[in-house]
């Protein structure tokens, strides 16, 4: 049986602006990776509905689950939660259930719950909202849609919940053998190797240290026993 | 008159299982923002034929550049040419000029010119090279499709090179105001500013440090007047 499929939807004009370096996109990659789910497309838009909706809605039917950050906030250009439901025909007002844990919360600081702070409990109808340990406001999941705050220690808090319901496949296995010859020297036993184990993905990436050529050679599988074995057979393909 | 568009293509394995960090997306987010080039969303897709042809196919459609990077080796995974060849109904082969750019370069370093590495000489036919002085292999243009290497000091000397020949806009300038106030505390102002200044993109990035809440306010635009007199409205109206 095949790994449950992911795609991540970035939102956010200070990534594309070049402002801000996103940092969820691998960790993510790296969570789902040991999770047994297959990450396939990441995309990155801006704060613009129709190509958030559209992003959503291809990626939605496209894969098994998808995971987005950024645009969950209490501020102006914070539309990501009214693109969703639009996107899947819902209707979106404050809930009661998010309120009032946005009330809980400012309640504990002596701050103010105005009209900016309660659009974070803006939630989809019917949607199951997801836990915020770090600022409280709540991220959701829509049918196979999981919706993320962009900020990093908010993102990462929120996966972990996320994850924890969802199923996941066997993880994806990866051994690397560092080879000091330059990726043309040994391409054409990768591709040999390749070939004898469809199921394993074999890549090659190249370095450069002090002049002199190398390549890290990644074998990926979930079948630890076959990954262990394209590795020992290229080492010794190879003479190291 | 508006700038032009640009979209990006990532491919590669290495990035969606989260062992390589994607360094590319920041470096050209930055220099097409300088360049006055407005990018509007990024794709990354594995290196698999029908996720690179689809999405190349719909990012060519929809934006007036797309930038690829990753693909362009002499390994069995290295199929973004080969991919962008099909994407446009091209013919692909071995072809002379990039040959010849190679076997100057493995003349000088005393490597000889396998078929692993003639690989990187198969160009579409009708594309235009991009010049590759780190380490010769060069990359090429079709239509308005730049395809360029994976690893970082390659794609930066590509992109240059690319970037020589696109007649760019104005470029982006942007102000950053630091507010020591949580997002929730100025987003009503915030909101204000922007319906007053549809022109501008005025985008609010929350922190925390040592427990207190602050936000910096990034006000970005091609007037640079208009970002001004918008960063001074705002100061003011926070009593700042």
């Amino acid at each position: 049986m095949s790994n449950p499929t992911a795609a991540m939807l970035v939102i956010g004009d200070e990534i594309l602006s070049g402002r801000t370096r996103d940092a969820n996109m691998y960790y993510l990659a790296g969570e789902l990776a040991k999770h047994g789910v297959d990450l396939r497309e990441v995309r990155v838009v801006s704060d613009d509905p129709e190509a958030i909706i559209s992003a959503v809605t291809a990626l939605s039917q496209g894969h098994d689950h998808v995971f987005t950050s950024g645009g969950i906030g209490p501020t102006h250009d914070d539309i990501t939660a009214d693109c969703i439901a639009q996107a899947f025909g819902m209707t979106i007002d404050v809930r009661d259930d998010a309120r009032a844990i946005l009330e809980a919360h400012y309640a504990t600081t002596g701050t103010d719950l105005n009209a900016a702070r309660l659009r974070m409990a803006r939630i989809p109808e019917g949607a199951t909202l997801i836990e915020n340990p770090v600022s409280s406001a709540p991220g959701f999941t829509v049918k196979n849609v999981h919706v993320m705050a962009g900020v990093p220690s908010v993102f990462q808090a929120m996966v972990a919940s996320v994850l924890a319901t969802v199923v996941g496949g066997a993880p994806l296995l990866s051994q690397t053998l560092r080879v000091d010859r330059g990726e043309g020297e040994i391409a054409s036993t990768l591709a040999a190797l390749a070939e004898k184990h469809p199921d394993l993905s074999i890549g090659c990436y190249p370095f450069q240290v002090n002049g002199a050529f190398g390549a890290n050679v990644v074998v990926r599988g979930i079948d630890g026993g076959e990954v262990d074995a394209a590795v020992t057979a290229l080492a010794r393909d190879l003479d190291l």
